[in-house]
């Protein structure tokens, strides 16, 4: 049995993804990997035999090598290689066995299998997300007109679209698409150091042996060696913090929507799923719930990432150990909260005829009387005869102390026997939300497209006029060159 | 007094600088011109009269208000903008009054509020790390054959030089200028949102009326509202806290070679200044500590900031006023840490004799004679015969045991005793540090440049033959191509 | 204007309370005082004149200080307290100045400091912690039989009474002021050390000045120096940061509970409060949600607290200023969620009428039928028969489906048709719910009284077969004496 | 192969001890005994036939399931217990098999297994601990008298004796030793709630029912439910976190005080460790530096814990998962620290000769010349003369620019030179620390013993006058008696 339950055979499943683990189940041939690429790249430049490099590359494998050995090594020399090395280096004859970890320490294979690490988590999180991004597109789409309520402290207030909440998600997960692109610049690099940074052994050699062993990994060269310079690491937990975060929110959503004394949203469920032993009338919103759990072991992991960049000298050991048991637990946290969440808003059940009985018990129109109010009173005046109207009667206060929120038929009596407007322009202005502005923000973020991937159409431009003197969208070209001059 | 120590008239300079402070303090002049703009917006598209608009903007102005009045009626309403507005209102004649705040909501001044907050605190904290990038390049070219040990876990190993450190530090104090302009163009946005998003009061003008009251402020347009979408605040938070660790890896390391046991570097110290009133013979590295001391503070308040893009519906109160205490800190303590490193690499004093007398006293050259002994014996057994030496002589174990590291005159008798190496090579190679490649990197970042700055001449191109299959380098433009694509 | 939004005069009180500010606005009268304790102590043991200490304590005046003096000193000389003893120089006669701060160091003065704050901020909250205990103890015992939906991730499930859940508050809370009391014992102390924590300077009168120093302060003796060892400082941040989280667990009930789609409970309001000025007729549960604010502030800060334990050394600056920021804001938050707290709980509103009625539309009995058929049919063959009752009847998919739970009367409907039951006897098991075990552990709750103050009368003892091998109950003397032995 | 790093075949040592492996890794028994045990305590009530419990605790062995078959089941149902319910169902006869986890839910599996990880891992702790104290009044006592410079900012001071340092690290650890009894009344209770925490299945039992379990488990009663009451969760890791950070503090001092440069003290280490493989000259304090690493690990993972306790409602699927992921975590990495540092310092390695040769190289008598020149001149005036002659005499001047420190002897010219005190005084000052004070807080540090073992003999009455007035001190009775009373 597996020491954590986050691992154990039963839960495993909530805590990670077949291809998650994958990449760190593998993590013993990909070690070995890399030193079968250092070693062909040195033999590339002499600095060891042909021979050598070939006849490590055909050992350099997992299944042949004596677990227990390496474990046993391990311990008895507390180093954190010797037993790897050790281990592979009794499948090799002389004098091959002498060009294993040649020059290289404990850094050089661990941060470069980071590297490939981030690399390929990221590459999955990046692809489940542009499938959530396409998904909620569509939801945003479908739903573009799907009248709710907006709510806001968790009290519902004026009207929005489905649409529009979807609108809101798939803009916010369409940046972290974009930040997961501008990262991976940045955390896709190998590291080949030596000792203390400074490839002493492989003098004068090491600025061409890094670029080729990059080169063989799929890599990029970091250009100087970064042991002790952790911020490709603490971004791409930062940048996963924030990406889990995101995916929590639209869990959150999910949950409360889903309270069964609202049911606007529900999770779409698995036949064979067992809610409830105790209480088998319950459906529970699972996955969404999850999303937050994982978000919550994301960030407490991503702040030791962040913390252990402030390390000292050319290797700091507390900052990187540190690491080893931080990076996995963003990666896999993360990763896991990106698929479950692709999942979920691919299926996700909108109960449009709940939201439109919903908005109808609340008094939704307050903001357009206001605004009607406000053309005829001034907006102050209104404002105050509204909150008069709403605290002074006693229907009101009734339905407001006991609901939280006034009925709208009292609120159209109210305002009409006070001769402000009369029934028939109440009834107009209650009668149905104008929501023109939502669907042209729903209809701005569709035009946009998925970040990464084919761009739909632009969305129609502005009129000269305007457009003279009007701001730049936020991640348009021209936005960019503005903001990346320094402010006056 | 002010509450808080860190405001307080003694100790506010070490938790701020005179141009952070000015941002805040000019905090309620900036909400006055941010109502301003918005009634000019809404002038233009005819929403409210001309007239009101000017009055607004000309009696926005916060010396003219009453702050008591202001205060005690923020209090009284329990309402956070209620009394700024009917403090204005109060300097306003009829009918302008009516026009102030026309159909905005809290989080529309405050989000636009942080929006500006954002870009300026953002752009000073850029202006700084440029500044420091460029005294890193000096430092690095001035000391890129200073001599000194590398030190891992605390302990002196090799050599590498000064300027190869510093570089390091270049390196990645480059990487969040990049990062700092990436983000600003998704940060620097103006929010116009309305009751819940959608601007339903401005139908059917709202994204109109957005795109110029953005204009007016200089900041991107959201095209959505981003009421719980608060990516935008939570980035901000991490590149920053990213920053501050940055600056205080720099700082630890000028506290630990500042110990006097060390001595390698010090730094820059003003005339007047008192170290230690009840031991007047010390000097303590107050500068470099307080870099660790705001990192802290950064990383945490920016945590805080991620747990709230976690936040549900249209707007969360929790998570929103949690920004309205941790933006605050994470800005005025990274800002004061990118002013304050700015100027201690600037005067940083480096002790070159220092770095070269303590690297003398250590067995510096083992990486180099297990080089070269490898090319003879073959690795491994190279190592398993220092290692033997290292530990079987009574000399070199009385050293260990003592001061941590072997003395190198003892080295070179164990070596020679054993015969794997003549006198005259061993002396040789312990002579001096071949350093080639440590120098190349130095050579590289400063060939790069400071980011967002005119670059600096491109390093030497490598060789055809080795280029075709070469690693890019991550930064470059081809890295950046090749990484935004997913992973196969 | 204060720099940060969170100390202006607009928004202060919602992050502070008049007592809190008292404590930190007092700081400088604070020090002083702290600087003629220990003048006076010294003069007791001979070490200064007698009219020195009586002319420092005669002077040692925050009103009679420049403080602008004081201020630019500080920042002269860079020293944390240099600028405050010239300050009070000026004011004493010769020889009286020359025994200012006699032979203290910056840490004897702010720990000591510390150790008021702690001792009076702990001592407020305690206080806050008794008053919120009793009104839950009161809320417990009104509404001991107001029956309610329990909920579980969320969705509503088996009847709960509402005072067994103001029971388990009065619990946690109950726990919160037995660590509030056991942790002051640790916190409460001064700190009189030195240079480097040996007093040096007063050889050999060290230990018998701190006694007399502590003594005049109110304030334990430490025993030993604690310039580097802050436990005492992070476990006040622990314990407020945990207390903050129960009460912030307090508020999001009542955020959740006052949603107007459940509108079971709802915060109590001031008549002038304008909820939204745009939606007049929402009430939003605003302490309620700022609780939470509050927690997510006190648990970012009290990591540092923790954080800055690892220090090293005699002293360590880098954590010990950080303490400077953190501990104020760790205090402020806490102590103002505490009093918001209290008041809260104190003037709830329990809307009764609304917990009935929507636990009748819930299908509560599912956990009371499934219980009463596992005796005729066994458990887990009763569990299948619900799941598939619940699952294949069309009328329970619909209603699972649009609301998430099934509605009870089909419940019925369906059990009888399988006739594992009659009507009769259905209809029995889901007219009222059966809570005597709920009803039982609020009076056991209620009998233990509230912590540190008189004692109820306890609860009946149980008989005395079961109680021979009966567990002790948590928090009595008994569980005290088995647990603090170590498990073997 | 393990997904963690952290729980691989090579590296789970790093992370575990056998003894904390062994608490998680027999998981599955642990609940197989408790459901035994629920069905024992119910057969013991009647709820349950006799032979089914007997059945029941026969079969319930983790050896005799299909664990496969029990994952399968996990994930299929999507629920947290079902799978091995019917894993251990199919071990049974009927009608045994009705009566497994009859009536329970799956927090009281997993809450109550919490209990006993909580009281067992707490145990642990506490018993190194108590080892690890008991080593340092040891070294406190060995070392009372060792002279060693005191450093603070990271700069050699005033002296100190080594045995004062190790007396502050006893004081702090005993502090926790106290903390993990005091917690352990609260964290070692076991759960029995039902579906939303009134164990409504067990109408009218629940009571007797969970008093019984209990009894059986040896846990104490909880009194009320906490299926989201979670302070008790939060403590354990809260108190953990503080003792891992005290232990990173004394592994932070061995590995700054290891530095080669300063070699006052070094860890064991174990015959067949290798340090550095390209390095082999060097000795890494690899102990020192983990428990740094580890102490970071536990402060992120039981911020987790104190997040988690905000939530909502009779559970609270977010918290309760999190806490899944990061109790394990905090409880494995506190384990392991608690154990290393035991062992650290029961073997550290101090260099007395080393200790006395840096001191004797920095002007560590300042604080005692100022003292002795206090009387004669005033304080003030003495600090100014002592500051003049460090800052204008050339020597000085140098010596402070290169190593921070000034030299002794020519601090001792430099004075006579100003003719305030004559050569043969000085010299008496400057020869031999005076550091009785520092001596006799290590006698009363040594003379409380070890909190929770047999006590030591308590240190001397101070005399009856002073007595009189005389503070407590922390951690004595009436310190408890005066601080547990809230302040006026």
């Amino acid at each position: 049995m597996a020491t954590r339950l986050t691992e154990s055979a039963e839960y495993a499943h909530l805590w990670s993804t077949p291809q998650l683990r994958a990449v760190f189940d593998e993590r013993l041939q990909t070690w070995l990997d890399i030193l079968a690429a250092l070693a062909a790249a040195q033999a590339e430049l002499g600095l060891i035999p042909e021979e050598a490099a070939r006849q490590i590359a055909e050992q350099a494998r997992a299944e042949r090598l004596d677990l227990e050995f390496v474990a046993a090594e391990t311990r008895r020399t507390s180093h954190s290689t010797l037993g790897l090395i050790r281990g592979l280096q009794r499948l090799l004859p002389e004098p091959a066995r002498e060009y294993v970890y040649y020059g290289a320490t404990v850094q050089d294979l661990t941060d470069t299998w980071f590297g490939l690490v981030m690399r390929d988590v990221g590459g999955l999180i990046r692809d489940d997300l542009i499938r959530a991004h396409r998904s909620l597109l569509r939801l945003a789409a479908e739903h573009r007109d799907t009248v709710m309520s907006g709510r806001t402290h968790g009290q519902p207030g004026a009207p929005i679209t489905f649409g529009f909440k979807a609108a809101t998600w798939a803009d916010e997960v369409g940046r972290h698409i974009v930040r997961l692109s501008e990262g991976a610049e940045r955390w896709s690099v190998a590291q080949l150091a030596g000792a203390v940074g400074v490839l002493g052994f492989f003098e004068p050699h090491g600025q061409r042996l890094r670029k080729l062993f990059c080169a063989r990994l799929g890599l990029s060269d970091p250009v100087v060696s970064w042991t002790s310079a952790r911020d490709r690491v603490a971004e791409f937990g930062t940048v996963l913090s924030m990406v889990a975060a995101t995916l929590a929110r639209i869990g959150n959503e999910v949950y409360e929507l889903q309270r069964s004394e609202i049911a606007e949203l529900s999770e779409p469920v698995a036949a064979a799923t067992v809610g409830s032993i105790t209480m088998p009338h319950k459906r529970n919103p699972e996955t969404s719930e999850h999303l937050d759990t994982l978000a919550r072991l994301v960030r407490a992991a991503s702040s030791v990432l962040v913390e252990g960049m402030a390390g000292g000298h050319e290797r700091d050991g507390r900052a990187w150990k540190a690491e080893w048991a931080a990076l996995p637990d963003v990666a896999l946290a993360a990763g896991t909260a990106a698929a479950l969440a692709a999942d979920l808003v691919d299926r996700l059940v909108v109960h449009s005829d709940r939201m439109a009985e919903n908005l109808g018990r609340t008094g939704w129109a307050s903001e357009r009387v206001l605004a009607e109010l406000s053309r005829r009173l001034g907006k102050h005046r209104a404002q105050d005869l509204l909150h008069e109207a709403l605290r002074s009667d006693a229907d009101q206060v009734t339905a407001l102390a006991s609901r939280g929120v006034a009925d709208p038929a009292d609120l159209v009596t109210a305002l009409a026997s006070r001769g402000v407007a009369d029934p028939a322009e109440l009834a107009r202005w209650t009668a149905r939300p104008e929501l023109a502005t939502a669907v042209a923000m729903v209809d701005a973020v569709i035009a946009r497209g998925t970040p990464g991937t084919t761009r739909a159409t632009p969305e129609a431009t502005p009129g000269p006029s305007e457009a003279a003197r009007a701001a730049p969208e936020s991640g348009t070209p021209e936005a960019a060159r503005r903001t990346s001059e320094a402010p006056p």
